[in-house]
């Protein structure tokens, strides 16, 4: 049997990781492996396959990145091509690329990646490809999956960013407003802000409204504390959708970066505090995984070939209620996880005194 | 209401993030909040309550160790006290223990501990004492509990240590031997060891066979591999208990010390290559808890208050099936947790090259 | 004796361990310590002196930010106070200030802090207070002397945050720009470009040509790595001052953010490579410093009181040629310490590749 | 020019920083480099030389042990060999070494070693090779080198791992015993239990006495502080002689394992508090260096080059009065730089209540 791993999409903590275990645990069954060198649009170029054998993963369980390169050119259904006058278009490629998996007779391929990737590897199945999907993002949001790979190292990143801020803005009294990942889920935003003690998280679940900001601000003010830490995800959005859709400005804040910076801004105009932004932007991709995320990585990677070996196609491998499971791909592709405001980790931080901005104060 | 929380049974990482989010999540509800000192031990001193507010909880989420102290005195069943002729005793002085909290008007206590805290508190229980409990080991072995705080970062350090030894050993060919932590489940030794590439694992569950293992170092030799990783749990044995019981030694391991020790000299007497061991010891037990153990840790705490507030008592908050649960605690009394034989982190273990010594290879 | 402890200017890694090996070495010689809260502006307030104890500084040594908070009033000479119009002037408060540490009867102060905190100091000794300086700022451009403390901490902080991103970059194949502090002096961004083996490091001390720059970046890709890495200080300038003066933009710049995310943007548009940028700010001044810092923490504290000991006055306390010394504060006030372009540091990036964008390579 | 590289003695954080920027250094002179596998004892063997180039040298600044290998058998002038009965004995094999070095046409060897090294290369020296050096030891102990590498590394990890088990000595109330690596001099005790803010440091320069150190402990008990921090180094000997003798045990500690063991063992007995030991050991050759440590690899492995490009061979580089220097490798060679008593460091640990044990406090 041979069998190719592709990953899509942005990069991730624990993706060698996945590979790693994906390659041995293969090799252990006396499979070929072969990793498509930066995505699908490899299949273009002259070397797309990467022979993956025991020596080539070796060590690399702690290694961030990925050994295959992230995918640029990663949707074989609108492959991007620069037309005759220079301008870019894109098109569908999908029936090539099925062609040449057969042809280096790929039984099966190994898709690690996010929503996006499932929503390809999905369409994939359609014209016959076997799949096993690896959910794969820093930003947790895959559908009917507990946790991804790569999200508690971003977290992590993200706690600990906060803490180093913190005693800065202690020491001078400031608004510290501190912007983390998350277009359309607030997972990093909540959890790295209740885990550093941050005073206010905003998260694209719940709009904000800066009225109960400044209200939150003056409140911990009078509690005797002189400074406040505002974790916000990018894609919080403003109540009333008056300023933010999802973290796009519109209206006077287009002048502006991202929320992080209107923020800053409007908190130091209205409240008359010193305030600071930070972005904390591609450091939460990066870096080597923390053991959570190498644990789940390699745990992954070992179950997609179990999947594999149980002709059990199509699945994507997931971790629910604690146990490695598996759901079919297409239950999955085009949905989103979101955090829900009876989680008991929203209930937690509610309990903690955090704000969320919109009035549960 | 007034409540206490105690803490009981060995140090862990994430005990001040649950004795702050219980704090705060009570306060929040109007309720009064004392620390027991030092465990119920300290119901038989001059001052053995610590007022817990706002203020005392503030800032310690990341702070490792406890600020209630660790209880030396900790069984209010078995509290020791020296005899006139200078020796030990223990006697029953729960009946005390049951009065004071009363005359104090607890209603109610937080018991954060082990499968030892468990029990004890089981049989306050019995004596009408109202208790919800927070499972605390590094062990990661409470009964009915997917994951124990302390577990993350303990698996971290350990994970970490081996990093670092793995480069020595390899610049110097040498097996390294790690002792880790887990007297009769092997949790920290299978994802430690996982997460850290090692090639052996060994742990309570699985006795292992010194003839399985040398071989295993033979066929890593053969490989190309110059340098040998062994994980070991303080408590793993020897198959037909021959030289270990529960990490004891017996017959000729009498004169080592533990069992690294035990395996670093018989490795380097069989296979002929240089070894060394190291203990891990107590550097597990410490340190700042990761944001993985600090969420973990809060969600605890607060979910021990809310159980309390929907008058549910006598039930330990656990985390199962990714959710905070609830489940009596005299389910889960007495009763151990150990690494299923077929879980899939073992089969991944397996998949990707790891012995565990038993002739799995 | 009595003394005051002060620090001024921005928050670094260590303060807290200077301050509590001044505290403990002052009490040790029977003196009193007292702490000026946020600054000698505090002295216009009504609780300005802080009683440093041992139980005051127990702990502290490992944790960032500042006991005493920073001074955002710390210049006395340049007092800023509210006029009836609301508008913000300033005013000389300098003799009210040595008048109340007379009254209270200080002999001398410590004061902590970094080329503007010199400089104050220096004008303060001119009439009449006993000073004594300890050299901070992450920024290491302090005048006379080889480190200063949150140095090691800001290079480690940027290192690592460099390092994070390498692996995306690399997986991306993109060009990846760091800025990082220094306005003036060019220490961290050569210290952390080298050590975390940045491809290109600019630096205020060696104007930059985006020409040569690119020619770089086309190298780097020739030679079959397909992603760069830059690292650039804030304040780092454009040969012949076209476009940056001290890391404000002129002209067509100033529609951008700063010279990080100027370089992003030009750098894509000229070598048609993906480009991203980072600013990572005050994430540099935050944190537990380091082991570095926390020992030159250490001996700057208490070779303060060593010099207030023997009476010697108006001192700034460096470490010089590998020892503690002094040095007159009236020498160094007013100076800065930039990176020597014949430096072995940068001969060395230089031997390993780096290139500081101004035609070296 | 073609040069051999050469790791010699026990592992060390920043080795491959070195031998990375010597690489590249030589090479960017047009220049061939060979790296020794394993030492010395490698040119008795099939492949004894390593080709470096810049791809082979790709990416080990941050990484841990050493892609030359230790030296097992380093020794030209003692080269272990098994004798026809079994056992070893060894022979000078010098000539051999020489020779082979000729045969291969290196025309200089850059040393990367510690004391051992120096002692081996100066008499390398005198038999016609030319050397350069670089001072390598965890322990910083060469003499006229202000700071080897390797040393900023170990002492973070003591560090590091004094801090943790800090917490739970705390919450248990426990005297905790570290043993860190130091068998001549005391510089990694010193450093990590003044930067951890241990209560009693002991090292090889100033002989301990049991007695008062358990004054001391009694004195921070008195003082209301429950736990009691000894960092003691391996070498660390009692007064007069009576138990130890460069950390080895005489007359009753010789049933006990190393200092740290006898500490607790005798502390416990006779202050009647719970006692606990650690032993570090390998923890402090390995892992990934610190940013400190990248640095001054790097910087002493080109300055390597520099020397050899300027002729000036048989020296060794070093950092003294914080520039890079070369001094004579007969000048340093046998000689061993330890703690001096009156040393500034020495005087603030002191200064804040340190006890070496030695009748100080």
């Amino acid at each position: 049997m041979r069998i190719a791993i592709n990953t899509g999409g942005g990069d991730a903590p624990g993706l060698n990781a996945a590979i790693r275990a994906a390659t041995l645990s293969a090799i252990s069954r006396g499979w070929e492996v072969y990793g498509l060198k930066n995505g699908y649009g490899s299949l273009f170029t002259d070397k797309p396959f990467i022979p993956l054998t025991a020596d080539r993963v070796k060590g690399i369980t702690m290694q961030g990145g990925t050994i295959l390169g992230a995918a640029n050119r990663g949707n074989p259904f609108e492959m991007p091509y620069q037309k005759a006058d220079g301008s870019w278009a894109a098109e569908d490629r999908s029936d090539e690329v099925v062609r040449m998996l057969k042809k280096k007779k790929i039984k099966a391929v190994v898709a690690i990646g996010g929503d996006g990737s499932m929503y390809i590897a999905n369409q994939l199945v359609k014209k016959g490809v076997h799949v096993v999907g690896v959910p794969k993002t820093i930003d947790n949001d895959i559908f009917g999956c507990d946790i991804t790979l790569g999200f508690d190292t971003a977290v992590t990143t993200a706690t600990e960013a906060i803490d180093k801020v913190t005693t800065t803005a202690e020491a001078h009294q400031r608004i510290m407003v501190v912007e983390v990942m998350g277009r359309y889920a607030g997972w990093i935003g909540l959890h790295a802000g209740l885990s550093a003690s941050a005073d206010i998280v905003l998260i694209p679940e719940l709009p904000f409204s800066i009225d109960v900001i400044v209200d939150k601000v003056r409140q911990i003010e009078k509690s005797g504390k002189k400074h406040v830490i505002v974790v916000v995800a990018e894609g919080a959005t403003e109540e009333g959708g008056k300023r933010f859709v999802r973290g796009k400005k519109i209206g006077q804040a287009e002048l502006l970066g991202g929320v992080g910076e209107y923020l800053e801004k409007e908190l130091a105009k209205r409240t008359g505090k010193e305030s600071r932004s930070l972005v904390l932007g591609h450091l939460q991709r990066g870096g080597s995984p923390t053991t959570y995320d190498r644990l789940i990585s390699l745990r992954f990677g070992a179950a997609a070939i179990r999947s594999l070996e149980n002709g059990d196609f199509n699945k994507l491998v997931v971790m629910r209620d604690n146990r490695i499971q598996r759901v079919p791909i297409s239950e999955v592709a085009g949905k989103i996880k979101t955090v829900p405001a009876d989680s008991d980790t929203v209930l937690t931080a509610l309990d903690v005194g955090i704000s969320f901005g919109n009035g549960d104060a």
